[in-house]
């Protein structure tokens, strides 16, 4: 069997949210997302002179951190330095930059793996705010069966992708604490994933570094590992599947922190 | 071994042109692209307040026939009907299309055919505005022993991927003229692309019917096949391979006539 | 005394509300206003290149009815048909209007009246949702000893002004009943202003031709008279005046449905 | 005679360029200007459930320095430091500046004094690229008999605002050099203003400090005087008029950099 025919044969797992004006966004970036369509069909539409064809297309606003998307290395830093010691100073210009920017994103295409952390609490989905800890990410490998491996892409679900219509209860999914981030950066992954809005639980502040949104320091920065978030994993997870072939692909926006992406699952 | 292992180990070709503001953009779809980095490391970096971590975000400003793309079937249609009979009237909303938007596209994972008009000729690329016919295509077709089948995905490969930096040359790149739309329909393939703007030739007059780009109509509206435009085939025709594995994963913009993509190549 | 001098030792009120993001919008109009600075003095300075200059600039998006802003004639129609028996289907396009678009907005130059109705009923602002009648406007009128005359820009007080920072508080502004609009139109003013999001009450149904908003087509449409929007009238509410000179410009958007706008009332 | 009366009665002179895609641009400003109208007429016109009303409008994405605009003094730095001594980096936001913003200007009224360079030269268009010196500004004002007094607005004609619809012309127009800007800061003007992109001359570098355009940093960093660019002086100028009442103002756009403005003369 070539490749082509088991990858087409493969059934396909679809971990990307919709877009649309009125989807939730973080208050970050505001106002996220705005399609306009202003070519319309009867504007071009002239049979006498043109034939029957006519063409359509619109105009779209939008932060490169709306919607199911993946944070590139350059949208977190620490003490103004990216991963690999790259100073911010010297790579940050008007329209991006010049190291660590999307267009630097290789394709995931490779093992993923589900935690389906709602599930192994037997919940449809965390309580809200809920800060998932290593122990909990570990108990549901463990129960699961599966074991994160390096190289791998790892998803969390919290059991929010279906509050997508609903942006005050989504903006409050449970997210991934500190103890979870240095697991799984530990497990040596490539890339995170979880369907909320931030990976990092939202509310949970580091004492010790005195930082909020701990993971994005500790993944993006100290390990290069990039974040997906907003990912819709309902279906994926109603399946039991926990091993899968993640394909994700990122667009090459020079310079940009990050790029709207539709993740896949594919299973044999 | 396992169909992740598998696409782990392939080897990837990455088809999809870099995108920045300057790149070649058609003349319905200006201004095209632009990102504004706005949110910059030092804005949100307060360490004595909020630790040592910053971060940075933009905006995007863009059309979605802009860089390496694929069109919705709501982005063409023949008097004032889009495939399957749709009345345009009957869908068209101020935020887009009811069908045929961004985000009915499948995902496209299957077979790649390529068919290197340009190396069958001998010539690092065709003429300017050369339109390829349908025996450059089968000509091309018998020489690498390849044949195109239903549901393949029809790359063709005009040599103008070299032209990115030059949207004055790019903008004549050979295109595909009807009868060459003619045979890829009638192999029943799912999309077809090009490493050019339009992939029809841009400068063919049908008098039959009276239009210009043909097979945007004959693809798009009568065949329901989609159009990837913009690629990179370099790379990947520099290997001689004619047959791969093709993943092109649009973006579920609602509504939207087209959408980003960055397709790849999987050789095993 | 020369116009010049005249005019430079008027008294100037500012009729005109901060323009930011996260100023009230109608929901037609989401997400209404943003801007993005991206060219940072930084970027350009190099002093041993360039010398000590550096420059700095950003982007607007933005809808045209976002913040105080005047409607161009081609924004309301009624049956299809805009000001003057122009047929909607005749003149739009994917940039606009060939008619009525709000390049050919005058400027308005000429008398003003402030009709201060929350004033005159003793409240720092009406009730929310409150529809002013012609009866309150005639009776503001009376009591004021002014008279609203032929090519007159009529401005309205609610008092909702001071709102401006609380959208869900702004956008229950009172605003003007259908009477108040047949009396305004009566009138034969050439524009009208008030501050609030839509001139017109926005809660009033009209039993009679089934419209909200029952203004913007009886002044945009059937009279040709331009409406303001999201004025501040405190400061100019505060002194008293109810006639002055007022200077109202638009912008010669081509084709665009309004325009934004700094008024000014001038007082001798 | 009223205030309001006199102004109603003078003759208006519009200064503004019309605005759309495809008027030139500076390249630092790129892409420029857009208007996309999404919401058309027939998207609302639900006769049976709404009654006859419908409403259209659009989305204005725009460089602040397109069109005819006048500049904020936050605009330019010397060594990093704006007018009257505000350190960049102290008033350097995500959404602009909080010092010296667009929404600082003060209306413009008052005295406005055309000097007609071209005229004076007896030509249609001064040369492409020509530096208008002291020393013509100064001729030209004696020769038409007109003093310029501190306060004043400044305005220079140089000819090619006819060349609006031609970028390419438009780019090379004439525009003043470092001793007309010495000049016309003597004259302790408020403004200063001209039909070209950028005031002063594109081309002029200035040895001694190692600049271009010497005067962006003249005026609006070290003697705080706003410049106004791509201006219509054409019918003005073919009046004769020398001397009238200067009406420009700018909108209240939170930490912007400039402002689209429509100046106006007024004249008796």
């Amino acid at each position: 069997m070539t490749l082509w025919q088991r990858v087409a044969a493969a059934k396909v797992f679809d971990l990307e949210q919709p877009r649309f004006a009125g989807m939730p966004i973080h208050p970050a970036h505001k106002p996220g997302y705005f399609y306009a369509l202003h070519r319309r069909h009867r504007d071009s539409y002239r049979p006498e002179t043109f034939g029957p064809r006519s063409g359509a297309s619109g105009v779209l606003t939008m932060m490169e951190h709306s919607g199911t998307h993946i944070d590139a290395l350059c949208h977190q830093a620490r003490d103004l330095t990216l991963f690999g010691g790259v100073r911010v100073d010297d790579v940050e210009r008007t329209d991006g930059y010049t190291a660590h920017g999307a267009e630097t994103m290789k394709p995931l295409l490779g093992r993923g793996v589900l935690l389906d952390v709602a599930r192994s609490k037997q919940v449809d989905a965390l309580p809200p705010n809920y800060a998932i800890t290593a122990e909990d990410l570990d108990g549901c490998a463990r129960v699961a069966g599966v074991e994160v491996k390096p190289g791998d892409v790892l998803l969390v679900r919290t059991g929010y992708g279906t509050r997508w219509a609903d942006e005050a209860a989504y903006l409050h999914a449970a997210g991934v604490s500190k103890s979870g981030n240095l697991w799984a950066a530990d497990k040596r992954v490539v890339a995170v994933g979880a369907d909320n809005m931030a990976w990092d639980s939202m509310q949970e502040h580091d004492p010790e570094t005195n930082m909020m949104l701990f993971g994005h320091v500790h993944l993006l920065v100290t390990h290069g590992i990039h974040i997906i978030e907003n990912l819709n994993l309902e279906e994926l997870a109603a399946t039991g599947h926990h091993e899968f072939c993640f394909v994700g692909i990122p667009l090459k926006f020079r310079g940009a922190t990050g790029s709207p992406i539709r993740p896949l699952a594919l299973v044999d």
